[in-house]
């Protein structure tokens, strides 16, 4: 095996070991000395194959980001959107899948909410980029409710519409909060995303009527 | 000072240093043996005044709530909501109130949903009530906007309505994100929650004029 196969065989054996931790014990459980163990190296030798533990546990995130698009894309998006109720039931779909996911692997989508890079690091681009990738999901259903919206426009309401569904399926996992059962969970969930769809097209047909000062844009 | 006065003025203590070290550092910057030495007594002596460190902090937490009650109490409540549009300004003021709470007192804030109860204890009662008091402040314009709603369903749809405002609140202030600046943040939250009270009166009007079975209730 040449030393570069090494380097590479390595590297994959020790982010099957972290995501093997972070999916089954989550974040916290995730030790150096462990993981060497598992992957049979040094500790040492951690720190040649990845700048840092942050590297190592984005990693892992990525696959978790992976298996969540895969997740969302199987919500299929007819090939053209005849209507804002039909993009509407798009938006419920898409967020219906994202509380799925997050109910059949809890620990490891926790994971990538309680990481924080260490030392003021900043997260790499490729990361973010990623992360991308998964809001701009709910942006083809955007541009057939709200077809007005400029792509910034689009991709910041994505970003908006991901962070209040997450906060509902979050607060609604949680055993701190009273929780909700899940079938509970989904109906408010999908209520609250086809009012969002709902009211976002209801403010735009009175907003082209007339444009008060009063209502919030953007 | 009698035995009674003593643990009483013990106890207060030690919150008050714990509550600067979560204002300050956060929940893992909290040590008992720090504590102890800030309050003046042994660190055994934490312990017979309360009964686990989670009780410490869930008293650090409850001041943290009573403070985010009187932010949000301040948003006034005009004395009957006359339309669904007041209402649903109402329920913008509080989601902004909520924001502008948490860019304010990050650190502390982020504690109250970072703390776990260790060994599987169960949240005090007394703790999930005033979380509930809380919530209850968006169910009076809950109820001007959807006056048909029983109190169950009301009392839902407003931890409902809280858990989408903190997921945009808690993302967009979340540096690992590409963040929002706060005043595209406060337009983007604004914007949603008037879309979620806009959305939510028109399908009742839709519904009671039609009840399709595609519509999510609840």
């Amino acid at each position: 095996m040449a030393p570069g196969d090494h380097h590479a065989a390595l590297r994959t054996k020790l982010i099957d070991a972290a995501e093997r931790t972070i999916a089954e014990k989550g974040l916290a459980a995730l030790k150096a000395r462990d993981l060497a163990r598992e992957a049979g190296c040094a500790v040492g030798t951690i720190y040649n194959v990845f700048e840092h533990l942050d590297e190592l546990v984005l990693c892992v995130g990525s696959r978790t980001l992976a298996m969540l698009e895969t997740a969302l894309g199987a919500v299929r998006s007819p090939d053209r959107h005849g209507s804002a109720e039909e993009a509407a039931t798009e938006l419920v779909q898409l967020a219906l899948a994202y509380l799925d996911f997050a109910a059949a692997h809890t620990v490891r989508w926790r994971a990538l909410f309680e990481h924080r890079m260490s030392e003021a690091r900043r997260l790499p681009e490729w990361f973010v980029e990623q992360q991308h990738a998964l809001f701009a999901q709910a942006e083809r259903p955007l541009a057939a409710l709200l077809p007005e919206l400029d792509q910034d426009a689009r991709r910041t309401l994505a970003h908006t519409l991901f962070s209040a569904v997450h906060g509902i399926v979050a607060l609604g996992l949680e055993e701190k909060l009273a929780s909700l059962p899940l079938p509970e969970l989904r109906n408010q969930l999908a209520a609250t995303v086809c009012a969002i769809a709902t009211g976002r097209a209801e403010l735009r047909a009175v907003d082209s009527r007339r444009r008060p000062a009063d209502l919030p844009q953007g």
